[in-house]
This record gives C-alpha cells, sequence and structure tokens, in this order.
C-alpha cells in the first residue's frame, strides 16, 4: 500500500482524550494484511454497559454488520466487547464470512467470559477476500491480557486503512455535580483499490443511559451528523457506528439534554473529520439550506449540492460557479422555485430572485473560494426547510488514490 | 476557451446524413459568445409539420425550455421553426430570460411567417448571464434568406459548445413502397467552467406522423435512450430533444413498427455519441443488469453502478474491481440479495453466489478492462426485471475540464 500524504484538513494533533470508567482497549499486529502495525483493536466494557449501533443501509451488507444489527438489543448486564480489524473487511466473502464472525465471536467471549451475544465486530479494508481469522483468534490471548484503560489513541490507530490521520473527539458534562466524560474514535474516508471507503466510529462514555433510549438517541443523533457527511456518494458494505455506556461514573445520564448535546458534539467533530480526510480533499465545504418546503427537502437539496461532481470539481478549483448550485438544486427532486433561490458563498450574496445579485462582484466570491473552510449558502425562499450538511471538494488525488493505484 | 482534444472514443468522421424534405437549415456568426466560428442554427419546417419534445426535469430550467414545454402540442398546419443559440445558456436570468426568448421567437415568426406559437428556442452555454439576444434577432433575415435542405451538418456544428466533434445519425425505413428517412444531430456532453453539459438532440423525418402519437413515442424511447445515459450524474437546465415530421415523403408512419424502430435506433446512436463526448472520456460502459426485481429497479441499480465515482475511476483505472459494483448495487436502493448476484466483465464472470467465482481468474478480467468498449453484467438473481445504461470513466482530465479551467 502506498503511503499517502496527511490531508492538508487534518487536526494539528489527536485530542487528550478523557480516560472513560468501565472500558479498556488492546491492539496487536495479527498481520491481517498490513505488515509492521497494529491492525486489531479490542474494547472491553464492564457489566451494565449499554451498547447502541447504526450501520450502513447499503442491500449487500457485510457478515459483520448482520451479525451486529441481529445482536443489538440485548442484555447489557454481563458487559459486552468490541473487536474490530483493519486490511480485510469480510464483506461478499459469501458463507465464509459468517464462519469468520462466528470463530471471532466465539474465541473473544471464551477469553473474556463474556456471552457470544455481546461481542460485536466490525472488519475494513479489501473487500471479497476471505478474511483469514485465524490470525486474529490466535491474538485474543494477547489482546485480553494487554487490556489498559488508557489505549484509546492506539485503538484509534489500529482500525486506520488508508486514513491520513487518527481521528479522536472528546466532551464532558456535568451532571448533578459529577462529571461525565465521552471519548470517540472513528476511521475514514480514505479508500484504495480495491478496498472500499468505509468509516466506523466507536463511542465510549462512563455515563449509565438505559439501553433502548441509547439506540433512540444515536439514531436521531446520526442524522444530523453522519448522515450529513459525504465525501463521493459511495456507501461502504461495512459502515458502523456503536455507543458504549458504561455507568462507571454512577450517573444516570439518559434523557439529559446535556449528555445528549455532548454526544452530538462528539459525533459532528468525528463526522468533520471523516471528511477532512476525504480522498484528495483540500477544501472543507458546509451547505447550509434554509428556507426549503422541509427539512426533509432541505437536506435532499444540500445532498445534492454536495453530491455534484460538478460543484465539487469547481470549489476544487476556486471557482465561485453558482450556476452549477442551481442546477444541482433542479436536478435534486425537491421543491425549488428558480426565482425565489438565494445564493451566498460565506457573507457574499451571489445571486437573488433568480439572477446575479446587484451587488456581487466576482472578486468577493472568488476571494471566499480561496478560504480552506467555505461555507455555503441556499435560501429556498419556500417555507422553513432547513439542513446543514457537509462535503470535500473533488480533485485530481481524488482520481489518483481511486483509478492509478492498483492492488 | 481552450480547444480540448478530440475524444479518443470519437467516431472517425461526421456521418452522410439523408436530406430530408421539407426541413431547411441556416446558420450563422451572430458572435453571442464565440468568435471566429458559427453560433446560430435556423431550422424551418413546411406546413403539416408535427413537432414532439422532451426536456430536462430540473426544477430550475431555462427561460427557452418553459418556452418550448408551454408551446407543445400546438397546432401543426402552418409549419415550423426551431431556433438554437450556443455561447449562452439563457438559465437563470430572471424574467430577462423569458424577454429573449419572447424577442427571439417574435422575430423569427415575423421573418419566415410562421405563428409565435410554432417557433421553438433552445439556448446552451454561459450561465447567469443576459442573453445578448439582439445579436441573434440581427442575424435572422439572414438566416432565413440562405436555409438549404443540406446543411444539417453545418447545423450539428453550429450548437457545439465544447463538443469534441460534431454527432449526427441517420436511418431509412421502407413503408408501402416508399423511402422515409430520419437524419438527426446533438450536441452534448462538454462543460466547461462556468457552462454546463446541456444536451441538445433534433431529428428531422420526412414522414409524416400524427403529433399526439410522436410525441408518445418520442416520450417512450427517450426512456430508452437518452435517459439511460450518464456521464456525472448531473443534469442540465437546458436539456431539450425535439423530433419534427415533415411528411414530404407523403408516408402516414403513424404506430409503424419499422419508423419506431428506426427513431429508436437513431436516438440511441446520438446518446452513444454524447457518452462518447462526454469529459475526460476513455472508455465507453455498457451496464447490462438482468435478474432484478422490475424494470425499474433494474434501470435504479444501473445507473447507480453507472454514476458511482468510485466504478467509474476503476473504470479509468483498468481495475476489474467487481467490489465496486457490489458496494453501488447494495446503495442503489433497489431490491438484491448479496449472495444471489453474479457479476462479469465482458464474458468474463468475475463473481457469482455472493462471492469470486472459482472459476475467475484476475488476469482475464485485467484483460477486459484494458478494452475501449467495455461491457458489465449484473444478474441480480431476484425475477425477470432487465435494463441496459450507458456511461464512460471518471479520469484526471474529467477534473481538468471542470476545475482547472477558469472562465
Amino acid at each position: 500500500m502506498a503511503t499517502l500524504p496527511v490531508s492538508p484538513l487534518a487536526p494539528a494533533q489527536f485530542p487528550d482524550l478523557p480516560q472513560i470508567g468501565g472500558v479498556r482497549f488492546a491492539t496487536a499486529a495479527a498481520g491481517v494484511k498490513y505488515q509492521n502495525r497494529t491492525d486489531v483493536m479490542l474494547a472491553v466494557m464492564d457489566p451494565g454497559t449499554s451498547i447502541a449501533g447504526v450501520f450502513t443501509r447499503s442491500a449487500t451488507r457485510s457478515a459483520p454488520v448482520l451479525d451486529c444489527q441481529a445482536k443489538l438489543g440485548g442484555d447489557p448486564e454481563p458487559g459486552a466487547a468490541i473487536l474490530v480489524n483493519s486490511g480485510n473487511s469480510n464483506a461478499f466473502t459469501g458463507h465464509y464470512g459468517q464462519t469468520s464472525v462466528s470463530e471471532i465471536t466465539r474465541t473473544v467471549a471464551y477469553v473474556t467470559g463474556l456471552p457470544q451475544e455481546r461481542v460485536f465486530t466490525a472488519s475494513t479494508g479489501v473487500i471479497g477476500e476471505p478474511l483469514p481469522h485465524e490470525r486474529i483468534t490466535a491474538k485474543i490471548e494477547e489482546l485480553n491480557g494487554t487490556l489498559a484503560p488508557d489505549a484509546i489513541e492506539a485503538a484509534a490507530e489500529a482500525i486506520m486503512t488508508t486514513d491520513t490521520f487518527a481521528k479522536g473527539a472528546e466532551a464532558t458534562v456535568e451532571i448533578g455535580g459529577k462529571t461525565v466524560s465521552i471519548a470517540g474514535i472513528a476511521k475514514g474516508s480514505g479508500m484504495i483499490a480495491p478496498d472500499m471507503a468505509t468509516m466506523l466510529v466507536y463511542i465510549f462514555t462512563d455515563a449509565h443511559y438505559e439501553q433502548d433510549a441509547l439506540q433512540a438517541l444515536l439514531s436521531g443523533l446520526n442524522e444530523q451528523t453522519f448522515n450529513c457527511i459525504t465525501v463521493d456518494s459511495d456507501t461502504s458494505t461495512s459502515d458502523s457506528l456503536m455507543v458504549a455506556a458504561t455507568g462507571a461514573a454512577g450517573v444516570d445520564a439518559t434523557d439529559n439534554e446535556s449528555f445528549q448535546r455532548a454526544l452530538w458534539y462528539v459525533m459532528r467533530q468525528l463526522s468533520h473529520q471523516v471528511v477532512r480526510d476525504g480522498e484528495g480533499a483540500t477544501k472543507f465545504v458546509e451547505i447550509q439550506i434554509t428556507g426549503a418546503a422541509s427539512n426533509a427537502d432541505a437536506k435532499v437539496h444540500g445532498m445534492a449540492i454536495a453530491n455534484s461532481p460538478l460543484v465539487k470539481t469547481a470549489i476544487a478549483g476556486e471557482d465561485p460557479n453558482w450556476g452549477r448550485v442551481v442546477m444541482a438544486i433542479g436536478k435534486s427532486g425537491a421543491a425549488a422555485d428558480r426565482d425565489l433561490l438565494s445564493i451566498s458563498f460565506g457573507d457574499v450574496l451571489v445571486a437573488e430572485k433568480g439572477w446575479v445579485a446587484p451587488t456581487y462582484k466576482e472578486e468577493d466570491g472568488a476571494a471566499e473560494m480561496k478560504k480552506q473552510d467555505i461555507t455555503l449558502k441556499v435560501d429556498l425562499g419556500l417555507g422553513d426547510g432547513a439542513s446543514t450538511v457537509w462535503t470535500c471538494d473533488l480533485t485530481h488525488q481524488y482520481i489518483t488514490i481511486n483509478a492509478d493505484y492498483r492492488s
């Protein structure tokens, strides 16, 4: 695998994540595919940990995803474990894929003493090749013997594939005089032929949060964070996002609004980091849609703009090409009236009432486009519907990563 | 405007199109935007000519498109005219756009003696700038004075924007011992910032075809031809396809199946030429979907594959990356069962029953991908639904055309 340069949009450094009581991490170099690096991470959570998850909607999703989905909602009492490997996605591997999942979850259950129904896995990397699960199961004893509460950054590194930086985010909240912490890690969305972009996200908190309520909260926040980002409109067969609430802080955060906001913040930070590591990205783009007929319509418009190759190449070229934004709105399928539209790049009003704004100067638009972080605002002039989505530009480097490299 | 090299997928030469009785063409250099080339074409059709049209579904469609749509279904008796300019699309030009259309159609009507309701226009080129329609209206007398039955190739050239070759196709049919001819021209889908890909297609026949039936026929054939192609998933605000049936051959072809097949053939040829001129295209790709739950599902799968940046970059890299095809099927939203899928590149069976085919050799797949015209076959294993769509690859040159050039 070629080593890619670190994204110009990367944060300066991995954040200082708080230790989360009730969860311990370990990593190992199993040699699934990569050599001379860690490629397996194990997280083990204490008894009583609530687990929630959301997963890819792909109709061809991988064996680990199907296994996780089947296990959601199980009894939190005995605790839980999450094992993730990089290098092989165990996707499109026929009936063999389920065998690999069973072998791994059975071994983790045996070694940790957890029931197999509380062992969740994910795999990311090459597709269509059988997962050499024996290389992973051979490492479970070692992993279990080296679990430590402060190894979350190592875990973030072990799950990277073609990511150019490790991703982490954190928040703390005071509830009833006690501090609860949230720490999350993510990988995505580098890809390399014939691998696929897979987004994996794991978030841990020492708050207690009732499991069914946690699942509902996660599903709702996911719609406002990870489901509002796009790099290239393609959907992995393995995307997974899980939250574990251990309760070690002795605080019940169920339905607490401060906690919900903190979890939203961590999810938003991680989702933005995924965009900032989009293949070939040189611009981080926030698209704010207002005035749509509904919130759903606003999101349809936002994603149509965010996924348009013509919009994304214009941004790469630092071209304030509002005509392509109009085009994307027109094709989205959601309600729009050409003559009520207004479009701004940053605070520069570019177009209104179906035409160029009389105050608009091309050099003002061009100056906005030279920024690394760009905000694109569209008001439909129809109603109160609003949505914000995030994407990156489409550059030569995207083509290089996805066409020029060969497996 | 930079001159682009002719697409490697271009036909060897413009075809020898038959003269169509009852229609005459003229072109002129009006200097709308381009200098030293023709940029306006006028076609005038004899009394009794049926006119049918299909147009972009964009919610932000241009003033000429809205005007044409309002005029469809009018009385064929007096004849008809089509005027097309390149260089300016008259799209997103506010109320000024409708004024330009009115000025042009009124002048054409005055000079030709046709009613204004039978004068159709289209504009293609830069968006959001007022159309200098006075440059066009100043040329109508000259155009009308130079109409000729054999000027269709010149017409094809006048409507080009960033096309790298002029596009034409023809067919002849024997009906009741008489020969009827069909000749068509098209432009698309080159684009250059801040222009947009616009597809304009004009097809002429000397057959008579009852106007309402012609409209129904065109709408149906469009679903199997132009609505089955995609270069980059973006939709112009100006796409227009019109058919004129003059009746000069003295043959009523209404509901004649041979004629319908011939019209389908001309439309398919032109639609393929548009793909072959896709920005940066180096591969022409036919995607055949079979075994889907319905024809509609088959088309959804086909377009999901055809629009996937990961599939398109893999094809550009000559990589037989069937995993990305599985990914695109999974994300399409139409029914699929991972373990019933089979995928072939050309005649090479790559994957079946949810895994690599036991007979598959990577070098066989790689050899298929080296061809200039590639066929990708997917069988869903679910039912009898089938659809075929066409696209091209996604290359560095696409980024160069759409990001690196500035207006």
